[in-house]
């Protein structure tokens, strides 16, 4: 990891956790319960894992109160969320050395670019007309801030982000490679035997502490923004289309797609793969399960699905051919039960 | 926006729009009903947004001949298309300072490449050998314009564009950014134990117009070429594999995937997240709604649709658990079927 | 193609073929039975274009023995397997110029990189501290390989591909376009009201001779590795999550995606956006149909679905409709079943 140590104690202190066993333990990394080394702190969050606690050679373990007392097992961390406390705790050895602020030789900034003095623009980035890069901000090689974009204070661009035309990050975003944000969105107009492109004048509006996986893309609205609150959290290779609002502290799965104008809540887990389609609302914490499309507006809080179960292709095959003739099935059962019941 | 302002009365002239009310009244600017103000212009395509026609606060309003009479409405353009009108309107605002023709001392231009006078080359850009740029043209930062690639006349590549090889784009093609054109195609043989790979010999032909979304990759052919036709329209992360082809002013929206050999018509509408199976054919004007699996050759223009029906979870697993035993309950209302009639 | 001639006994003699007919003919390259030419060879695989063999004008075709004996036919070539005797033939005509090696003066190598003499890195590439580059490798223009990141012998980067940080490439593994390897898992825990990241310490591990398509990411693990053992073939906008292990020899078509911590098999065949759930292990030599979602561990060898079938979305809709109250009508036919067999 990165060269720091700390005890048991010391982390229980910080982090306000209890301890069971020796507090004088050092702890110099983290690992999972199953490979955790003499100096290294796991824990035990998915009860299907306890088992392993007996056999861990794991120097400490955070575990919930319910676990602490487990004969046989490391020292103990307690914590009411073993998750969010390993979580901190993981951060303390994450070895990322923080880049000096500067601009790289290599770097091409437009004559009427901002770079705040405390930023740091890496190798063969370009900066262009009116963009704004605050302090403390991070771009990583290879990145592109278009035309009146703002990079907020402490935000960082891991490295090869796009961000191509008025689109304002907040303070404290992550956005990982290849993430494209302020592309046109898909505005067409038909007219007699062709397309028309319809303008795309709008910007894009990212929250504070947003995160922002790679290869997503969050396109520019037409009219007006579109617009991720604080602290949505988007992975990778996600599309969300112009005019779209996602409710602060709403997380998205890979490879889900929100069509134009939606209007998602608060606090809602979208799952991998689902589908949002254009205009409809979704209440604030609502989830939806992986491949699901939503195809309605959703206005009560809940889970929702819609994908198909799986079996064995001989099975589903034959199943799935029933399914073509469903409606009128359903009509037979519905004249037998009528004449049955007379 | 930019700048330039219009009497209603121009705009009338310009686009062959009917007027009712004050044509001297001043646009300067495209807004939405809900939010446009003295000086802008809006407009009304969809009904169920007919009662923001009385409280505007938008100068003008584009309209239906139908809705011309509405009574407190502001001045009204008249079109029979009022989504066309508002685009070609809203293109009179839109701010994009063209680019000087030349290349940006950054970038890097092979010995053997064409670069027309009249192109624009931009930061950081390599063009490779045998490449060409036409006249018009404009690269973005960071473009790559690989071997044998032709970029068309007025054509544009926003920034971050990816033409591996063999990739011929016509004449005003807009590519976004993280669009890769001209990867290998997905071709394997497998071997006793092993793959080994099969040789992408051919190119990728992109007709005059198109459009192509932000992260959407379009592999080359094995042998011959993978080819969009004109007007063809791509939105954003959609999956093109080698040796499809796609016929003119068909739209594909986010996500699609068309596997390879596939043959999609003129005029088709592919949903979101929508996917074609390989050497399928699809006739011309097919709508495909959004999650749909074409599995199967579509010979007739239509809708066509495969993707289920969300549900609270609840009772979604329920309906879910009882598709895998589909069969059976259809074989038992036979059976009483045929028992009850007998 | 490349200015090289085989008549067809040299290459039957080369890869262990039959030949049937005139082996002096004289063969530059290949291409489709519908369209090969007098000095090329072609295939034929698949029964279906048995047909174009009488009519073909290549000079040779690739056939299995059973087909060896058509009259009119060219050239034979007898193959076990015609579509890897193409593979391997094809690859003859294949013209790539092998880049020099050398680092173009345009990439920036950090002090601490090391660049094999044999590697060949192409034009603004960014090499970062602790890479490492090894003999024969080459990356071609715009390529990132982050911090600690390993690229085996014989590899190739293609253009813009980006390695992240702790990333390990096997030898002879090719990455297209737009990849993104070794970005952030997704890793989040929650925390009363807001989410707080989880620190991702892992890295990633692919194994000899994988190929990774275009826009493709494969996310670092949280606390150990995501592996792709050896051959694994991935297509283009896959998405592998965090900590997911794939066997030797699987291949994964365009758009599917793999959640954190899954485990597949070898030898195993999945399809077009198909998606896997997180934590679950599917068992070697499985297949998985495109646009299926598998939600619990595949513990057999065997080919399995889930998407539902296509019909005109006026026949599905009336099907879909059904399918959302298939439990009611499942217990209706039961108490029907139960009162009729009393």
């Amino acid at each position: 990891m990165n060269g720091v140590a700390f005890t048991v104690a010391e982390l229980a202190e910080r982090f306000d956790l209890g301890v069971r066993g020796d507090g004088t333990c050092r702890i110099t990394g983290v690992a999972t319960l199953a490979h955790a080394g003499a100096e290294q702190v796991s824990f035990l969050a998915n009860p299907r894992y306890r088992a392993q606690l007996q056999t861990s050679t794991a120097a400490a373990v955070i575990v919930r109160a319910a676990d602490a007392d487990l004969e046989g097992a490391p020292v103990r961390l307690i914590a009411s969320d073993p998750y969010v406390a390993f979580a901190k705790i993981a951060a303390l050895f994450e070895h990322r050395p923080a880049p000096s602020p500067g601009v790289h030789p290599s770097a091409i900034i437009a004559a009427t670019a901002v770079i705040s003095a405390g930023a740091s623009i890496g190798p063969l980035c370009v900066v262009e007309d009116g963009a704004v890069i605050e302090d403390g901000a991070v771009l990583g090689a290879h990145c592109l801030v278009g035309r009146d974009c703002t990079v907020g204070a402490q935000s960082r661009l891991v490295a090869r982000v796009t961000l191509v035309e008025r689109v304002r990050l907040g303070r404290r975003v992550l956005v990982h490679p290849g993430a494209v944000l302020g592309a046109d969105g898909f505005g067409l107009a038909f007219e007699r035997d062709h397309w028309i492109k319809v303008p795309q004048l709008g910007g894009v509006r990212i929250g504070d502490d947003c995160e922002i996986g790679a290869n997503t893309t969050i396109d520019r609205g037409a009219l007006e923004d579109t617009v991720l609150e604080e602290d949505v959290r988007l992975d990778n290779q996600i599309q969300i289309a112009h005019n779209v609002h996602i409710g602060a502290h709403t997380a998205i799965a890979g490879c889900a797609a929100v069509a134009g104008s939606a209007r998602i809540g608060r606090y809602c887990l979208i799952g991998g793969a689902a589908g949002i389609l254009g205009h409809l609302t979704v209440a604030d914490r609502v989830t939806i399960t992986a491949m699901t499309l939503v195809t309605h507006s959703i206005r009560e809080a809940g889970e929702y699905s819609s994908a198909s179960p799986m079996q064995e292709s001989r099975l589903w095959r034959r199943n799935a051919a029933r399914i073509r003739h469903l409606d009128e099935l359903a009509r037979r059962v519905a004249a037998i039960d009528k004449g049955s019941t007379q």
